[in-house]
């Protein structure tokens, strides 16, 4: 352990601790507005070509490890995750400003989310293995034809700065490219350092306990437009997992896209997961839905991708009830510290850019700060008329932040929805006598998203066989795919078909 | 029948004929060089608008139709297709230049692809229902997370000059968008006009007889760079299949890549298809691979995807015997009618820049053209040395020519196959005494190919499960999917997780 507490803060490359002498970067504590003296070495293209090569040069190798050994390696990636303990807690509560009961969940969630690819991973069923056998007598015959999927390649991730472990180094990108066969090289979010060498660490004591190719994995510390582009421009990269910005994800998008040979990026980008909020609901249940919708709003200071950012309902009495049950909820609501200080300064700027459009009214605060980075929840009100015409009131603010939309009838939610882009999640709350009205928006809603909540807030992803963290454009890049649960292991994978091979030519 | 011989030349669309004042196209039979005299009517935009309102306004009941509504649809396609007679064949022979039995063959092949998806979405496994039951008793409890595909949206689809049916109108394309639930609107190749026009007939009688919402289907004439582009940035199309030249995929990647939403472009564009012929098969088997290899290669004029464009051998006493069976073959081979009179340009200047790069020998022509369009298969001869170190030498030539590589040993077959793009197959031939030599290889073609073929020929691709007609960039655009077999269905369906949504508000 106590060799933990001491980091170096260099690159970890090919199973290296690489130092370098290019600017380094720091921490800050965001709690405090502290920096945090521990430098970090940044990587320049001779180390971003090194990281590549290493995993390049070990993923035939990696690949055509059996599936177990594959799964020893995840599991004791997460065994070496706990191990840090406390060390880790507290560094990432020191990095994210995030409470330790937080960090404590979300390391639980990145140890099970481990596990879960490991498990899944020894059924072999990640190979959709799918035999059509020779016909021989058939005219014309048909050959021997085996389908099974194999790794793509070399991966680049990018960490998320609102999940410092489960969005992070060694997060659902990582877990499920190593699963399905991949090298991956993490570009570390600036806003969390430390933490990322810890789990970096233990993904290369993993390795080396395990016996995998050090070249498997590696960290890079340094700037997204300079080596984070480098990566993506790296011929022997082969995929890209980004969690983050609608701008950082289409650069990404971008440079993959200009690239002589085009590579996938999985971009989780942008999400305003509207909630319809319909009549004989609001009138039954205003308390408790400004309650439990208050609570999704503000948790980790509505610093998630699937944070509701806009809620619907028809204008009437009931619904006039419940905003007068949800203001006060929001006003009584805690300042709660923000990861850095740029996105608390984005968060700011953008519920100031909302106060400045016409038609939108803020109609309820939360307390105000009393230390940095802190910022107070915030929910204005329009109409589903101006929502519907004014593209800027759907724009993602990251954070605490929703937008009240009164709808003229509940037939106008069907117009809301259609001029939403689309997103990662939509959510219904209705009772039975609303069905019938709710009936006609879920076709569109399934085109808008990828996962339809009922009666319930969208934040708090489960990790599963079943989920879906994708939807399509802007929510992500590829609307096809999750980034959270079992099929997110498909990102990573593409099939082959062996006609006619011999078994001792075939693979594992 | 007797309708369907009078063909009207017009644009179909949401289930009617539309004639235009716009410049008309006409065919070419390539058999005489003569122009085929009936006008085909070109779309503009407000045609290409039109097409996809029409596609859009129904997607939402096409996709809710039970898969039993859209398999009867499919399978009437097929009927009405055969129905067709030899009107069809007669009318594909004239304009594609293709033998009456090949054209035969392909009509069954389309039929077949078109059932193989009606009999395949009957079964309801397209959905990939995944359910995670509710665990309330847990901590915290977990909610019912269903997962289930839904079709993508109106698809756009460019039909190929090489195959004026199956992979044209009611290919493969059309065939599993339409079993996805997605509407389809067809740019139909300008070389089988005609061809086109009936089998869009077909499937807009076999739309009428099965209560096919008419927007379903549209059929549109004019130039790739005004009305296919139009079509690929239209905000209502939401994903494009193509086949045909690198160049034309790239055009339409590029503006797809570039819309607001950006959709997804499955082109299948380029590939030389390396065979890899080891020295003791070569040794025992000179004579069978020498036919087997000329006949994949002259088969078509060489037109196909899949044609062997590069053959490797270790220079040794029996590849030059091998090589001195395989020339007389070719240079007897009889010349064969291009399918249209710039393809055969092309063909003539790809062979003659062949003939320009120092280090490459035309060692064996076929007999000379008697006719219009006709192609001589070529044969040119380098070393592997001389491959690896020139790209040029990896362009491909749409057509019977194929590049002989002179290796200095097997292993050098390591390193040709390195220096290759991505490629639809890769073959190898051998006996098992080269298995030792082979088995180092396979990784690497694994990386190149969709397809691993096993003393075989690449050409013929079988319609089954087990099927990837694809591969990593420039093959196709998208290296995890398929266009031929039954998962080319998931080109066009995305999933959703629906959250403890009630039985009576989940999609049927």
């Amino acid at each position: 352990m106590e060799f933990f507490m001491n980091i170096s803060g260099s690159l970890l490359i090919n199973g290296q601790e690489e130092l370098t002498t290019n600017e380094a970067i720091f921490a800050t504590n965001p709690t405090t507005g502290n920096r945090i003296d521990i430098a970090f070495h940044t990587a320049d293209e001779n180390h971003v070509n090194a990281a590549a090569e290493s995993a390049w040069n070990i993923f035939d190798d990696f690949r055509a490890l059996p599936s177990s050994r594959r799964s020893e390696f995840l599991k004791s990636i997460a065994n070496e995750i706990l191990a840090l303990g406390d060390t880790l807690i507290n560094k990432a509560v020191e990095e994210s400003g995030l409470p330790k009961g937080r960090i404590e969940g979300e390391r639980m969630r990145t140890v099970n989310q481990l596990n879960l690819f490991a498990n899944n991973i020894e059924t072999e069923s990640w190979r959709t293995t799918i035999i059509d056998s020779a016909l021989p007598e058939r005219t014309p015959p048909r050959s021997d034809l085996r389908h099974q999927k194999i790794a793509l390649g070399p991966v680049a991730v990018f960490g998320a700065s609102n999940f410092p472990l489960a969005f992070s180094v060694a997060g659902g990108d990582t877990a499920s490219a190593l699963a399905a066969g991949c090298p991956v090289i993490v570009k570390a979010h600036s806003a969390h350092p430390g933490t990322s060498w810890l789990v970096g660490k233990a993904i290369q004591k993993a390795a080396e306990l395990t016996g995998m190719p050090p070249g498997v994995f590696s960290l890079l510390y340094g700037e997204g437009n300079t080596i984070g582009t480098q990566l993506v421009q790296h011929p022997l990269i082969k995929a890209v997992g980004f969690t983050g910005s609608r701008s950082g994800g289409l650069a990404l998008l971008n440079i993959a896209n200009a690239r002589v040979e085009p590579i996938p990026v999985y971009a989780e980008m942008s999400s305003i997961n509207p909630v319809f909020a319909y009549e004989n609901t609001l009138t039954e249940n205003a308390v408790s839905i400004a309650q439990g919708f208050a609570a999704s709003l503000t948790m980790g200071a509505g610093q998630f991708c699937t944070n509701p950012g806009v809620l619907c309902y028809k204008d009437s009495p009931s619904s006039r009830a419940f905003i007068e049950k949800l203001t006060p909820i929001i006003a009584q609501s805690a300042a709660q510290t923000m990861l850095t200080p740029s996105i608390k300064n984005a968060y700011d700027n953008s519920v100031s850019d909302f106060t400045k459009i016409t038609g939108m009214t803020l109609i309820s605060q939360g307390s105000e700060a009393n230390g940095p980075n802190q910022c107070q929840a915030s929910i204005f009100q329009t109409t589903g008329d101006r929502f519907i015409n004014n593209r800027f009131m759907q724009n993602e603010v990251f954070g605490a932040c929703c937008v009240l939309v009164s709808c003229s009838s509940e037939a106008q939610f069907l117009e809301v929805a259609e001029s939403l882009e689309g997103q990662l999640t939509c959510t219904v709350l209705c009772n039975e006598q609303d069905h019938n009205q709710v009936r006609p928006l879920i076709p569109v809603l399934e085109r808008k998203a990828g996962r339809l909540v009922y009666n319930g807030y969208p934040t708090g992803v489960e990790v599963c066989n079943a989920m879906v963290h994708g939807g399509p454009f802007p929510a992500t890049s590829n609307s096809m795919t999750t980034s959270v649960g079992s099929n997110a292991i498909e990102r990573f994978l593409r099939p082959v078909c062996y006609q006619d091979f011999p078994n001792n030519l075939l693979p594992n």
